[in-house]
């Protein structure tokens, strides 16, 4: 066999044999096979697609370049989630506890942020002294104890998806429907989950552009699930709007907090459907009665002292999170109604700030970052409060078009 | 300027400006960006296209990322020829000598085969001693005193040219007519020809598999070639049988020796309406005209007595060319007519014997090749002669399917 070959037909519109892509990427993870050749395949592959066939047979591929942790043969209620990206997004902070105190499992293996994206594993290091990289034992331990565990991907999962996403990332070949399913769904097995509850959203900030092409998504994502024999739902959603008031990384974990203690934001809405859905699933009671059952462990207060259990389990010092204590309020410029807040333009304020990473070396401001004190259809008067800076210190220059991405209508 | 966004604006089929080519391709040959993104770069250029624009854009950045050789302003008539590829192709130690005897100059910057392309360095490269590598003022001298030289691709002109060439060969990214076009006319220009004949073939085994394919590369090349002002012809022709009866190194030399000993087989006919067309060009002359003055050169002996004056300038021992003395007889296994003679199978059985290299690092037996008996429409009957094979050694093993690029077809 021949890489280039294999690079030819991808570009003639050929069908790929699992054997034509075991060859090119399996080659490429033991070296054998040089990046520039395979970032040529990967923009073919991106141009040119791949049918369900080859994408189930690529998943699969990236599976057993690794180890399968096989969690559902060890503990019951197996579940995890997933969302393809979201400004504000600190669901995972409030869902793992919620869950943890239903009955469920989750183990939850979460990447860092690039671009405007946050990344869930930067957000809970903004407690000191969390540790992201439980050994296997410990991290699998703890999910069938504690009931949820978080760790950073590491080399023993899938590390052909790990090397596949970098050089994706660096080629201007992630938009592509059945690479993106292809590494999502290959960690959700590998780690071993039975129900599996997927975000799709789409948008213009959003790696799916169009609500289209999220359906598309949305039917690799269910058939690669269906193949392994598991139960995985997706939801379709637009990503217009931050999924919570914070956006930043100590930001988000104060606000996970806050709806863990019953702050009944749009956050918390999300959660309680993200968990009542998994509920459901695992244990095939209904939306309603999942719903009333996730709500009760929120007040009850389970789910926040399992919150502080699991921070505490991996090392985590909750309450030396630190926020920075500058702080710049931006006012509303006239009076009218939020008609829209933008998820990338906020997103784009927090980068300025310093809550995300350009490249993989910067490093990230977890002290920083935005508090919005409006959400999309309120009214606001000329001089009212639109959101909180939290800013490293008062040298930072702003224009009128940093604010821009709230937009306010004449009433 | 990033070059993320460069990729992914021709990924989404965008134009790309003359800046943005020259961060990407100026940016690669200053080790400035890697080889990994240029890569797949190159492949969505090959899937998405160039226009013209950005086609002569891309060509004046290959020109001026090395030195210009200005030729015709030194000496008058400078005229050039290029074949897109072809088996058995040794027309330019013809016609260099051909033109040199008719006042023009031609400065030809070769290029070594890879695949079953053979390649004219190489084939010169079988007369012991011939230095292909002249420097810049010897090889200018010797066009100017003596009408022809040869030299090997330097790193003087278009530098660029070399490196992307060399990477999209590795990449499958060599099917791209803007591409294609950059860089051919890149090098003539650089060059400095004023009178440019470019052979474009199609076929299965050519570059251009349709003859459509071929007339838009001629397009691309003939309005470059109008954007600097230069004289450009273009010739259409299918590359399905091997340029003449012989195709390896050596003997191709020897081939091309007997056309100008006046040998009228088919590369003779090549040669003078090359030669001609290129006469008629510089000189305004009809093509009637010009092929009688280009017989004239062949008959008078004068282009033979070139030919020897160009190999000992450039340091060649013709008196040591060497041909394997052990040849295999291949006879017509039935009685009929020789329907076809197919290019790319006479190349295979050639790279067989040793005549050609897989990968830049293998080394070429230039005394091997084969020396067809027959021609298209010949009548054949059985146990004719077909070929003489040149063989390394006798132990070669060959099968039935390795003569059939010759269809015999019943009377």
């Amino acid at each position: 066999m021949n890489i280039l070959d294999i690079i030819t037909k991808k570009k003639d519109k050929g069908t790929l044999t699992r054997e034509e892509l075991e060859f090119a990427f399996m080659g490429y993870l033991e070296n054998k096979i040089p990046n520039y050749q395979i970032s040529a395949l990967l923009m073919a592959i991106v141009l040119n697609g791949m049918d369900m066939s080859e994408t189930l047979d690529l998943t699969d591929i990236f599976i057993k370049s690794g180890e399968q942790y096989e969690l559902s043969k060890k503990m019951p209620n197996v579940v995890d989630k997933h969302s393809t990206g979201g400004v504000g997004d600190s669901t995972t902070f409030v869902i793992g506890p919620m869950c943890a105190c239903l009955g469920l499992h989750m183990a939850k293996m979460s990447g860092r942020g690039l671009g405007y994206t946050g990344g869930t594993i930067d957000k809970i290091e903004s407690i000191p002294g969390f540790n992201v990289n439980p050994d296997k034992e410990k991290f699998i331990k703890q999910v069938e104890e504690l009931g949820f565990a978080l760790s950073a991907q590491n080399n023993d999962l899938t590390p052909l998806d790990k090397v596949i996403y970098a050089l994706r990332d660096v080629t201007g070949t992630t938009e592509s429907i059945p690479l993106i399913a292809s590494s999502i769904m290959s960690k959700k097995i590998a780690l071993g989950a039975d129900n599996i509850l997927i975000d799709v959203k789409y948008g213009s900030g959003a790696l799916m552009k169009t609500r289209e092409s999220a359906k598309e998504l949305s039917r690799f994502l269910t058939t690669i699930g269906e193949a392994y024999h598991r139960n995985v739902k997706t939801i379709i959603s637009p990503m217009s709007t931050p999924l919570s008031y914070a956006i930043g990384n100590a930001l988000e974990v104060a606000e996970a907090i806050n709806v863990l203690h019953g702050k009944e934001c749009p956050l918390y809405h999300s959660c309680v459907d993200i968990v009542a859905t998994l509920y459901s699933m695992a244990k095939g009671v209904s939306i309603e009665e999942a719903k009333k059952e996730a709500k009760k462990v929120i007040i009850t207060g389970d789910a926040l002292k399992k919150f502080y259990e699991f921070v505490k389990a991996q090392g985590g010092r909750l309450g030396e999170l630190s926020i920075s204590e500058n702080v710049i309020k931006v006012r509303a410029q006239k009076t009218g109604r939020i008609d829209t807040i933008d998820a990338l333009g906020a997103a784009k304020l927090a980068a300025k700030l310093g809550a995300s990473r350009v490249t993989l070396e910067d490093k990230i401001d977890y002290g920083v970052g935005i508090m919005l004190s409006v959400t999309e259809g309120d009214t606001v008067n000329k001089g009212d409060l639109l959101m909180n800076l939290y800013v490293k210190d008062y040298n930072e220059q702003f224009k009128e078009s940093d604010f821009d991405f709230i937009k306010i209508v004449d009433l």
